[in-house]
């Protein structure tokens, strides 16, 4: 087989660099919701840590390496939880961090990465425009940049759920992944291909942002223009050819999901799992929703990838009332 | 000091023995609650497992010796959680689980015990007349009843949640429990003692069910007539005595809390830390927003030992608004 960029003894050492209270999250059956779904489930929950995301695993690596080399100074471009676990690796390691986001990103992702002590600086329009503004700062003012996906250490740091989803025995039928900016599915992919490679490794990205779904199907990138989903996490327009042909190796499939089915997957996960989790985390369990054939008698897990949500949104998108139909609301 | 009916050399073989979807559950800082607490606070995470509670590290302890025991069917009274536990840990090891609950627990509850198979009797009061009638079956069918805290593996099971707390460096300055029967409380102190001396243990009781610390402060057994909290799950009126004795030897101190607390604790758990919990789960902080002035600018660990709520009544104690007025309806 061909290799991704991804090294599988780099990501094993990683778990001696990262942060212990972000390794070795729970990962358990919810039979509460397997009625629900048609098939067995398991959660590998990654929002019980002091940034309520995966991207501490990331970040946890790089500044450790940006450390040791002496820079001082980093700057990224997030959609908001990168930034939250930049802001709290780069603190602990004393390296100044300035975050480029948008300024439609979820108020609660901003205001903590400010409380981290981050320079936050919001830019009009979306995660691809705060991902030029941060080239341009990194450019300006000699900051090193951190780029989602596209550094490997993103990727090989997201890789360690892989490592600790493939010690599972008997293996998962199926690993369903958020696709975003493509870090936690070519790094979680590369692991179970190489660990436990009878696992498919199933893609989930939503229909109002599907450019690395599409790429992926095409082989080639493909970008579209604008993004219209809840699923602010996973929302980028221009797929990175590099993590493209890394996530092409590694994916069995990539499939899209409607807002309506992410809002049932929220309101599923908090009245049967118990868990407010923000709508990216909520991508996997939308996908046994709209294909239950598919994964019907099987075994699945899903990575609830995150949980940094206005609740005022959460509960406009969730209701307050079990039973209550769906009240989606795409963001416009 | 006088020694507690708990074992720490056994506490640390429980581990080898229960399951570990159930052990080493998340610890971490959560810094977005502390500008509301005026402290620094640690959350111990108990509801990220199988049975959304603490009370499967007893269970699995107390099923474990009965299978080896060849005991086949086992009874217990409960306020719902560890009636969830013992249904899945008997389930495991092919143990007959009959539960008895009253009928007003949590729907969530006993929904729960019946999907994990176990048989389950509802009878009219409270928790202390379901205690009663647990006796009486297992006299009748020669069933093992099973003894919530006390039996001392439900104590010793809980305490090795105490192993994880005293394992982290350095020492909290004070950790805050939940009281109800008193295993977790018990179980909990006896290992910081042991292990952590110099972190003050705080047992934390609603106003409204406040027999145990009653006791604690009066150094004897205090009864009540009834209990009027929203916290189910610590809702008793008759102490054991054996546990009491116990207790008086580990608690530094134990403090009652208002509803009010408890709601407002439940909602900044919410808003600020993405935790949907249960009544008594809250207690800890609802702790810390009665007596700010003890905790101020000390290092404060809390357990969270508990997520399963009805979520209608969760909406109603919570509101769906951030900054509402609480709304706490204390049961009747």
């Amino acid at each position: 087989m061909q290799e991704t960029r991804l090294d599988t003894d780099r990501i094993l050492a990683a778990c001696e660099v990262i942060d212990p209270v972000f390794l070795n999250t729970p990962l358990y059956r919810c039979e509460a919701l397997e009625p629900h779904l048609g098939c067995a489930v398991s959660l590998k929950l990654e929002t019980a840590n002091p940034v309520r995301s995966f991207k501490a695993r990331g970040t946890e690596l790089i500044t450790s390496l940006i450390a040791d080399a002496g820079a001082s100074a980093v700057v990224c471009a997030s959609a908001g939880n990168l930034g939250q676990a930049l802001a709290w690796s780069g603190r602990k390691r004393g390296i100044v961090v300035t975050v480029v986001a948008s300024r439609s990103a979820p108020a609660v992702k901003l205001d903590r990465i400010r409380a981290l002590g981050a320079r936050l600086e919001l830019v009009p329009g979306d995660f691809d425009q705060a991902r030029e503004r941060a080239t341009a700062l990194a450019e300006h003012y000699g900051f090193r940049l951190v780029e989602d996906s596209l550094d490997i250490e993103t990727c090989e740091g997201a890789a360690t759920i892989g490592l600790e989803l493939a010690d599972t025995s008997p293996s998962f039928d199926a690993v369903l992944i958020a696709l975003g900016g493509g870090a936690l599915a070519t790094g979680v992919g590369h692991v179970l291909k190489a660990l436990a490679p009878g696992v498919e490794v199933i893609c989930v990205q939503p229909q109002g942002a599907p450019a690395m779904t599409h790429s992926w199907h095409s082989r080639q990138v493909v970008t579209t223009d604008a993004t219209d989903t809840i699923a602010d996490g996973v929302a980028g327009r221009n797929p990175i050819p590099a993590v493209l042909d890394d996530l092409l190796l590694v994916a069995d499939d990539a499939v899209l999901v409607q807002e309506a089915s992410i809002t049932t997957a929220m309101r599923l996960l908090l009245h049967h799992a118990g868990l407010v989790v923000e709508p990216s985390a909520a991508l996997g369990i939308a996908a046994i929703l709209e294909n239950p054939t598919r994964f019907a008698g099987r075994h699945v897990a899903t990575i609830i990838c995150g949980g940094n949500v206005d609740i005022d949104a959460y509960h406009r998108w969730v209701g307050a009332t079990p039973g209550r139909r769906d009240r989606s609301r795409p963001c416009s």
